[in-house]
């Protein structure tokens, strides 16, 4: 998008929720490139993937409004808070969707898990440019400067060349400043899971509680196409990501199953 | 797995929670097939996606065991369940998990906001053979009985043949009986979004409150190898899924972003 344009809408949300430093940073890298609209949860939303509220209502509140800038927290989750930005708000798509910056690593398949990762999706899905970002430092007063150094790259890259239909990015980047990080790589999803252990405690009534507590177990450790690797490496990695699931190479092997004789027919 | 083999172990657990008809009729389809474990949301988990609860402990109750059947209800979402039978309950992996039957469709981008598919994909990330079910009838009392008749059909298939690595099915079932049902296509997932409108009210203090609602908006309505249109024609539609969720043509394309020209240097 050329600077002679009008400007560009960019919506902003995240996972952690509305008082988080990540989600300033983000708003701070992305105010001087468009009209900037603030849609974030109430609460930390962490884990809550592309989760959507059916079984409550939900409610919005505007918090703050000054010239190319409007900041809103939903009480939802951080697809909600998209849902609501597009349909109740902007009744229509912004021009960029930014998602974060996490606190902590959405790196391989952890993008399952992640409410920054489902806002981005639904961008996504929505067909708007989405990108999210996710710092790999938990802490809630982690240092952004490294991060926001890059996500300004990242996001006037977008603003420039777009991004090609029903894709998004997944950026993660290394803790540390602008100077301990060595660049970008473009990366593939790195495979793996998490190997949970329950941390089982006895509440005061005797009864037992779970916490989850785990580690990520990375199946393919030699790979150097990764976003694993590249973040090991201390780069940033963008993974493109789609939102077609679909297994096209498995689509012929399922063709080849004869479900008539599968079943003991009862008839 | 041939029926001289030791009985397979079967994860059975869904969105709709514990008390859902589409549970039962899926433990029904799956109990004469070997040693069935059931761990199901207390309470219906729909549109919880693929989110985890980290900011609360968790709780689980064995209410049922006899012969070759356990059934746990836990106090949190599908991916919830997947993650205590594997790791709490079963310290490993079942051969086999399946999900639903969910009272509703979960065809195209639905399998992003959908519990079941969340605990049918988190199965899948943990490479397990993985199935989520779902019946196009919302109704808690819905007819269950042609759903179920291909739902043994393709568990059965599944338990003979297996899946690809890192492959589950997403499986939709016209709503109607048995002879209504036209058969079983493999399909890709249909492109489209939701446009969502928000029931507006207003609480008695006077606050404004939302309800989602919307519809699917089919952006692909010609195609005709897709799970909407299987379904549009009464067919069962199967959708081998992916949790590699890289665009791999996108990779080329990105590699040749020049990050150095897109920002304003500072230093």
């Amino acid at each position: 998008m050329s600077e002679n344009n009008k400007k560009p809408v960019i919506l902003v949300t995240n996972d952690d929720g509305i008082e988080a430093k990540g989600l300033k940073a983000l708003v701070d890298v992305v105010r001087p490139l468009g009209k900037v609209l603030v849609v974030a949860p109430a609460d930390p939303q962490s884990g809550m993937s592309h989760a959507i509220t059916v079984k409550i209502p939900l409610r919005i509140m505007k918090i703050k409004e000054e010239e190319d800038l409007a900041v809103y927290k939903c009480f939802g989750t951080p697809v909600d808070c998209v849902k609501m930005a597009f349909n109740h708000l902007l009744h229509g798509n912004p021009d960029l969707l930014v998602s974060g910056i996490n606190h902590g690593s959405n790196a391989a398949t952890s993008v399952f898990y992640s409410g920054t990762m489902g806002a981005a999706l639904e961008g996504c899905i929505n067909e708007v440019p989405s990108i999210g970002f996710s710092l790999l430092n938990l802490d809630h007063d982690a240092d952004f400067t490294g991060s926001t150094y890059y996500a300004d790259k990242i996001v006037r890259m977008v603003l420039q060349n777009g991004l090609p239909s029903s894709i998004c990015l997944n950026v993660n980047i290394p803790d540390g400043v602008k100077e301990e990080i060595a660049g970008i790589k473009i990366c593939r999803q790195n495979k793996g899971y998490w190997l949970e252990e329950y941390d089982k405690r006895i509440d005061p009534l005797g009864k037992h509680y779970f916490w989850l507590t785990g580690i990520f177990h990375n199946t393919e450790p030699e790979a150097t196409d990764t976003d694993e690797w590249a973040l090991s490496k201390q780069f940033v990695s963008i993974v493109p990501l789609q939102t077609d699931l679909t297994c096209h190479d498995t689509l012929k092997t399922l063709s080849t199953w004869d479900f008539k004789n599968t079943t003991h027919e009862q008839s």
